[in-house]
């Protein structure tokens, strides 16, 4: 049996994120196994590299999948992006080893966060960023994303209450450029719990608003506590870059 | 009476363009009286620099109106960008001398055409550029340009069949810049005819095809016939820029 590796981008506007919930729901993954099964004619799970929440974007989202089916991959690439909606496009189809897995076999993983730093709007990316109207010292949030890289227990920015799994992580790098009224992070991990790069992007424009001082960091992870941590910056403005293996 | 000049920029996506047509159409000019009349309390006319198509969208579009109102600038800025729709945001108010008009003083108008030129459809840029699979050659595209620069009767490049008024104008430059695989194609001039930024591209693309020679381009003109010219090519890539007085 082949495993089919996809590398996929989309515009998570008008989606409930990546995860299939039911039959009937607007996912990513809904859209690909439904579209793959036409395809086939066989019955098809496919393996995200992981979730993106509802509104998130992918430039670069990884997902795999086992099929018999004799089509090429030139044929695989053009069937899926004719019959595809418009948000959704395959970039790159290969074939993988048999035990070759999205998810678990995942060795860094690229988010980028968008934020349009101008008191006006901007009509083009206004679904691609999250505009923050006040001034942001760049200076400071670097000097806060200082204190997160490197292995830690992350569980203050995580969503979810309650992890049965571990919620320590590595941070590798975290970039900030700013070109014209446009921020960009970029984070490079070994993974990021739920919610955790929006967190983490809400809690460094606090500090970049001079609300929130760089040193609070190491108390904030310390305090494992999401309470401790800053707002969950919007969807809109997240894009997973690169998963790599 | 004061003279507001304003600076706008828009998503033309949702719009029948620029121009209102009656009181119930949904144009960016409508948009924006009905908006200043509830402002002002005042009748309001709007005049643009000139009529933008359907689906078309400006990065610097230029307007102006008269008013009383006695609002500062920073008032009629912030005012505005709070009730127009998303999709249209004012960048800059002036005060502008009583014989200021955006059509009449016009010197110099700056259109951007934005081609995404890979076989891999762009989900990002999709409503924001069109999408040539095929491979452009850029030598060939310039080449053609460069018999377009200078004063020429364009009338092979109108859509409206019967001008009453001339249709000589000046093409200042066409800069054509590769960006990974967005084409960009910046037409810069005195003025330009009814559809023929669009119709242009529509020629420059089918040079850079090979259907066509750049040689062709002086028969073209002495047509003066618009079938001897390309296809419209579509709204959705055409930015307005810039416009100079």
């Amino acid at each position: 049996m082949r495993n089919i590796k996809l590398t996929i981008a989309y515009d998570g506007t008008r989606y409930n994120g990546w995860q299939r919930q039911n039959n009937t729901d607007h996912t990513i993954q809904g859209k690909l196994e439904q579209l793959l099964q036409r395809m086939t004619g066989e019955e098809i799970e496919i393996h995200g590299s992981g979730r993106t929440d509802g509104g998130v974007h992918a430039h670069g989202q990884v997902a795999n999948f086992h099929t018999n089916t004799g089509m090429t991959r030139e044929e695989i690439l053009s069937y899926m992006n004719e019959y595809l909606p418009q948000d959704i496009v395959v970039l790159d189809v290969k074939d993988a080893s048999s035990r070759f897995h999205s998810r678990l076999n995942v060795k860094r993983k690229t988010y980028c966060y968008h934020i349009w730093n101008s008191p006006i709007p901007d009509v083009f990316t206004r679904k691609y960023s999250c505009q923050v109207p006040e001034p942001l010292d760049i200076r400071a949030m670097e000097q806060g994303a200082s204190y997160l890289l490197g292995t830690h227990d992350f569980q203050s920015f995580c969503a979810r209450k309650k992890m049965k799994k571990s919620t320590v992580r590595m941070i590798e790098s975290i970039q900030i450029e700013k070109q014209g009224a446009e921020i960009l992070l970029t984070y490079k991990g070994n993974g990021f719990l739920y919610n955790m790069v929006r967190i983490l992007t809400g809690t460094l424009i606090e500090i970049g608003k001079g609300e929130r001082k760089p040193e609070e960091i190491p108390m904030i992870l310390e305090a494992k506590n999401r309470e401790a941590a800053g707002p969950t910056a919007p969807a809109s403005g997240l894009f997973l870059e690169q998963v790599d293996y």
